[in-house]
């Protein structure tokens, strides 16, 4: 990689321009050694041999499966294939589909003692280690023999790769099965609704489980696990969403919305169109299109207040002169966070996943407008007719609508409504104060919505800032009130 | 651009592969408007001639100022001169600067009715039309002649384009004296402080005033309102900040610091080196970083109750399928006032000004090591060494730091030093419950710094949810809260 380097060095020497020789400016040029960096991974990236193929994956459910693998989850998972065709909530279709998931505990003889739990965004099935893969999962203390949480002595775990995702579960790096090549962006866009029916097929036709014990998730598992009680209230007796909510808000929209177009303005991500084929095996992946999304996503997974604990606005030297690369402790924290992701996770998998939080609503109207373009799917699926380029699922000229059309009241009721299925279910609903991405309000909402005081079965816990500072993530973090509230509601009664 | 459009279709037909043919793929492809309208503006930009020329210049201003003007602000203000060197805190020197004005009302014999206007960070002089340009202000509404908020007829309003903006006063677009070439990323990093001490000679040299009325600003300008009586104690007699801060705090520092990354990653950006010269006469500004960086910063601008009201979840169509341009009202909204930005301000002036905000710090500590740095900057000069290359004023190699060294309390305390010169200052501070940028809790921190209800000075006014929920653009849009209170602050004893 040295002789890249200097190459660089000397390119950008170069592209500069006459006006930088040392001397003729009246101040010293600025250095930008991020995008050094950034140009390096570039340059690392193009001069390996392509980063998805069959020689890189290793495992046994790797075998049945050829897609790309992302970061560090090539292994240690089970797959369960469904060769039914799933409908869509938006008009499309996946004619096949895999789901990979992990178990942790028994499944006991009546079936009775299962848990699913739902990952947020850009998590693997890997919620604990396990012989099979010993790191460390994204739930690891939460979950053990006897722990207080989530006990696999006498329940039976099961954690999945969420639909739509890249560990092993079709995403949209999978083949297309009609010309065998990435969907890429031919994926067809998934709800929640969605994700939760492909899921309901693992627990119902593998397992046979006819009724879990329980469902629980955060983030987006949050708003998963409330889905799974509205889509099979029979088929579930427990649900906990954690900084999940009923509905996303427009400022949550706000948010993901800039990190999908700052990813999709990198020249690399292609229109979706950047993994390695054939015809063109030095594609490369939207490392940089991902690096800032991630550090966008991870402004709106922290809070304020703990980045003033840790970091203040102290600089990493305050004698040198101000950089415009990081700077600021919090900064270099960002950058961190955002380099970390930028090669673990697909960007296609975040750009789906990410709208379809955006869509989640559990309001009445959705569900029946999800239902009918499900039919009229069907119906052009099972009469072999093609469905691209079917009025119903392509583009039609949108109208120009600047203001909201039904009141807030209107859009409330159809929520209550659509919520109806889960109003006689146990439900746990945790929200943090510091979370600003899923405030704690929404939380308030989906308590309200499902009758609130008046609904003895409703328990709803709130995290002020003295119990936790970490935001949204809190529930990656906090054993002791996240964990502590869900370990009570799952004991009570079992 | 009808051609140019066809041939980029063209383009993006072929660089889909042979996957993309209709009836191969299970679903359709999905389309990128966006990405197709961001290609052809990229295209309309390398077809123009380039866009800052002389050609391109009107106005008397202009004729001495070959400089690129941005935006729609060509014309209609003034331009006061320095030509004695001005040290920077941060090591570096502008041999000579300009600073664009414009002024309203008149100033009386005794010159004691002036009252410098600090604008926003992207904002020009243009605060109000005036018989040069008629075209509306940024404040227009509250200035004008009998106006209860600033009154012409009775005071002489000035108001000036901030040093290192684009709109007429030196910046990173404007020619470095060394060579004659834009400084781009030459330009030095400016301190708030930097951009008071410019206005003051601005006051005080052009002028002749040695006291003014009021310092007036919100946002950058109600950091700037604050520093001038830091440093001019003498020569203010009032002080209005609205929505600015006594000291960034790291959550402001992350917003800004992933705008900066967005719009320094579009490769049209290059450094800095952007502006057309006569060897690369077809270089293009970072259109596409720029939309980017400002709906980042729209997103801190607004506030999620204001869109949940305006554009609720609503998509422009529920029957077309989602995708990933934008869909929903909020993300048009976005979209529209990210694209009307995009070539409306330099992006280097935005990048520089953006990360002068962060480091924005009225302590004790701060002041000394930019005074010491000043001296330093100003013997080099002298002796007419090159500053170029010395080490006070390059990067050293930064030490790696993961968190704050020195405590709250101690930072408070160095905060309540460097505002010492304000303890006998006629202040008002104005906070916006809604404002997720510059929280009312750190107007409260400025009111609590000058003494709180201990001094009889100070006054703090606090616009509650349902006075605005325009957030921190509340001050562009609230005449009768935050125009109320400037209004009567500024009548008061007068």
């Amino acid at each position: 990689m040295r002789s890249t380097t200097l190459l660089l060095a000397a390119k950008r020497f170069a592209s500069q321009g006459t006006s930088r020789v040392s001397g003729s400016s009246t101040n010293p040029a600025m250095r930008f050694p991020c995008l050094d960096k950034l140009e390096e991974i570039t340059e690392h990236l193009k001069s390996q041999k392509p980063f998805c193929n069959e020689s890189d994956v290793a495992g046994n459910a790797q075998k049945q499966n050829k897609d790309p693998i992302y970061g560090k989850v090539k292994s240690g998972f089970q797959v369960f294939e469904s060769d039914r065709p799933l409908f869509l909530d938006y008009g499309g279709v996946l004619p096949s589909f895999r789901i990979a998931y992990e178990t942790w505990g028994k499944l006991n003889n009546e079936k009775s003692n299962a848990i699913l739990i739902h990952t947020g965004l850009s998590a693997s099935s890997h919620a604990h280690s396990s012989d099979a893969n010993k790191q460390p999962g994204w739930w690891e203390d939460f979950i053990g023999y006897n722990n207080p949480i989530l006990d696999t002595s006498k329940w039976f775990l099961i954690c999945t790769n969420v639909l739509g995702g890249c560990y092993g579960s079709t995403g949209p790096a999978s083949s297309d099965p009609a010309d065998g090549m990435p969907y890429a962006s031919r994926f067809p866009m998934l709800s929640v609704q969605d994700i939760i029916r492909a899921q309901h097929r693992l627990i119902s036709e593998h397992f046979g489980i006819d009724k879990l014990y329980a469902s629980v998730g955060c983030s987006l598992g949050g708003m998963q696990s409330l889905c799974y009680g509205q889509q099979f209230p029979d088929n579930v007796q427990k649900i906990v969403s954690v900084s999940g909510c009923a509905r996303s808000h427009p400022s949550s929209i706000a948010m993901r919305h800039v990190q999908r177009q700052v990813l999709m303005a990198d020249p690399n991500w292609n229109r979706g169109f950047y993994y390695p084929t054939q015809e063109q095996p030095n594609r490369i992946p939207p490392h940089i299109g991902m690096k800032l999304a991630r550090e966008i996503a991870t402004v709106t997974y922290r809070s304020g207040p703990e980045w003033e604990s840790r970091f203040g606005t102290e600089r990493l030297d305050d004698e040198s002169p101000p950089v415009l690369c990081p700077d600021f402790l919090v900064e270099t924290y960002l950058d961190h966070q955002g380099e970390k992701f930028s090669l673990e996770y697909d960007a296609n998998s975040f750009l789906y996943l990410s709208k379809t939080m955006d869509l989640f609503d559990l309001s009445q109207s959705h569900l029946a407008r999800g239902e009918r373009k499900r039919r009229e799917t069907q119906r052009v699926y099972e009469s072999n007719e093609p469905l691209v380029g079917r009025s119903f699922v392509s583009d039609r000229p949108r109208a120009m609508k600047r203001h909201r059309t039904t009141s807030t009241e209107e859009a409330r009721a159809d929520l209550a409504r659509g919520m109806a299925p889960l109003l006689d279910k146990e439900i746990l609903v945790v929200g943090v104060k510091s979370d600003g991405l899923m405030p704690y309000w929404q939380q308030r909402e989906i308590y309200d919505l499902l009758g609130g005081d008046n609904n003895r079965k409703v328990k709803f816990t709130e995290l002020a800032e003295s119990d936790s500072l970490y935001g949204h993530d809190t529930f990656l973090l906090d054993l002791e009130h996240v964990g502590g509230s869900i370990g009570r509601f799952l004991r009570e009664g079992s």
